[in-house]
């Protein structure tokens, strides 16, 4: 057995991050944008992305990078997945305030520009485009050897809803029921972790995965086809799922005529990255939160779990564990929206509901609970 | 005399920066947005942002960090400046297509957070709100020890503008009056070269600067008041003009009843970046530009050649030479624009004119010319 393994242990300082943004918070102004013109900035509870004043629409922001998961993709030189995942990060961010992401930038900095490396890049932002359903509106590769020693990745995507139908959580009830979304593997987070865990174990990425990574909700990306077996390497860098397919997709069939459920039926939409199940309590002040039929954790968390000597309790606030989004809904609809969910992405199920028990989340099956994100 | 220096050969290859990012851009594919609907991408000629439907409006989107200036605010931990930079890099280029910026997104890289270099930054970027009239709609701070070994910051500009009034240079003509904007000093690009003079100088930043950084159109940001004397690390440090005042409102103006001259009169913008004075070329496929009358560089400019031994031919395609930003306008309302512009900025005056007479900028004071971007 491992000497147990935290977050924390792993490098990652989430209070002295938390106080660092809150120091650049606390010393910006307002806006000098007045309501009801461009770019007014709208304060909504909850809200995941920034978001703007544009005539009778609200335009959104998210600005995010793929993280540490990216020295994993050096130290392999595999490119195919990480444009994915920046524009998941970011884009999945957009979804949970009901924005339709429209557009992409993106942001790289190497110490020396590769044209292999920007071409197999180009590829995976591309791709991202197709799955996000956006445009690519440009993008920006600084050389800086003396500030980066290998690739970042980040960007910025927009998005738009129209004014009044944005998804803040403040509708949300007692009884509204939580739909979870599986997620394709780690996604971009936690992956000092994962690292650290990695080194301890004394598995190389390129080892073929010691657990049978196949599942009927998500397919491995695979970049070493030659070999029939999938390696730890492909499991970790597996492309962080992007949802607009299905939600993008649903917030328009809420809008439409068709419908029995409406737009205000989806109260809440919570993206789990780091904090895992925590997430969900950024979306209200007083609810909470069961978990009582949780979707099945990919195989790769229980191998990191066990190699690592972690605590499930700290597994489920440092990774979404097979969950990538939680959508809560009216519980009235919420066997029509599940349905509808169902027929777009498997693997999709009612996994809680919200209840007016205190602020926390209780994930019951493992008697686990949340109190702080 | 000290050896020669130029822009490659402080580390800079930017041809090798040119097949990466042409690398990228040909493994994109064509957008699924379909024309007419938001998010569509429009290609208009010479546009320095990207572009995209947005109802009777295009939104545009610019993506650009500080670079290796942000070396030099490391060094001597002195942030006040580079949001304002960050902001300019961005928002200038939004203008330069005619767009009002109205929000932005900043991406902060760092080994570690640090408050107090949080908090500056976070002053820094409400100073750069402020200057570019637009809301700071979120941010991304993200630590990485493994990638960056210093701060890297970027940031995502979002301007808009209404369909069929894009500034495009397709309108360009012989005859064309162009407008000079004093930068105030380096800006944003050049740093690698700025830094290995500043080596081969063996003068230290802390050291007062060997020339006098007065000047009628511009102003020093002090970050050592206690001292009367300017250091060249200040010189170097001055953040980036941002030109959202006068250009924007130049462009509310010609659009207003008042006006006797339209939004199509104002032919071409051209933000000086890395590039210098070729960056005149990206805004039209055949005609020329005759500098004239050039703005009087800053002392610094000046100092770096000598220091450096950099010949006139690498320092204005490698520096603004004293104007940040170039505006082509009608012949027939020339003097009137002008005499607008100077009202709000101080030392705008006309530089020269677009020729027909091949595509090449030529700087007729000290016979250089540039026919390559």
């Amino acid at each position: 057995m491992a000497d147990k393994m935290d977050y924390a242990s792993a490098g990652v300082d989430i209070d002295l991050e938390g106080s660092a943004v809150a120091s650049l918070i606390s010393s910006l102004g307002k806006s000098v944008r007045q309501t009801g013109t461009p770019g007014a900035p709208v304060d909504l509870p909850g809200g995941f992305g920034g978001m703007i004043e544009f005539g009778d629409h609200l335009l959104a922001l998210a600005t995010d990078g793929v993280g540490s998961k990216l020295q994993i993709a050096s130290m392999l030189n595999q490119w195919s997945g990480v444009g994915i995942d920046c524009m998941a990060m970011n884009v999945n961010d957009l979804l949970c305030v009901g924005a339709e992401p429209i557009a992409f930038v993106d942001y790289v900095a190497v110490p020396k520009p590769d044209p292999e490396v920007h071409a197999a890049l180009g590829a995976s932002l591309a791709e991202a485009c197709r799955l996000a359903r956006v445009t690519l509106a440009g993008g920006e590769t600084a050389s800086l050897p003396g500030i980066v020693t290998e690739l970042d990745l980040s960007g910025t995507a927009l998005g738009y809803l129209k004014k009044g139908e944005a998804i803040t959580g403040e509708h949300l009830q007692s009884g509204d029921v939580l739909i979870g979304l599986p997620s394709s593997g780690i996604h971009s987070n936690g992956y000092s972790l994962v690292r650290r865990i990695m080194e301890h174990s004394g598995m190389q990425y390129t080892d073929t995965a010691p657990f049978d990574c196949n599942s009927s909700t998500r397919e491995i990306l695979r970049f070493n086809k030659d070999n029939d077996e999938v390696s730890l390497g492909e499991v970790f860098l597996n492309p962080t799922r992007i949802y607009c397919d299905p939600i993008v997709d649903l917030i328009k069939y809420a809008q439409s005529s068709e419908s029995e459920f409406g737009v205000q039926d989806i109260r809440g939409i919570c993206h789990v990255t780091g904090g895992g199940l925590s997430n969900l309590l950024r979306l209200h002040d007083s609810l909470g939160w069961e978990i009582s039929n949780p979707l099945t954790p990919h195989p790769e968390f229980n191998w990191l779990a066990e190699s690592g000597g972690v605590d499930t309790w700290e597994m489920y606030r440092t990774f979404n564990m097979g969950c990538g989004m939680i959508i809560a809904v009216n519980h009235q609809y919420a066997d029509g929206i599940c349905a509808w969910l169902q027929a777009k992405m498997a693997g999709i199920q009612i996994i809680g509901h919200v209840v007016d028990n205190g602020r926390k989340v209780v994930h019951s099956p493992l008697g686990i609970e949340y109190t702080h994100y």
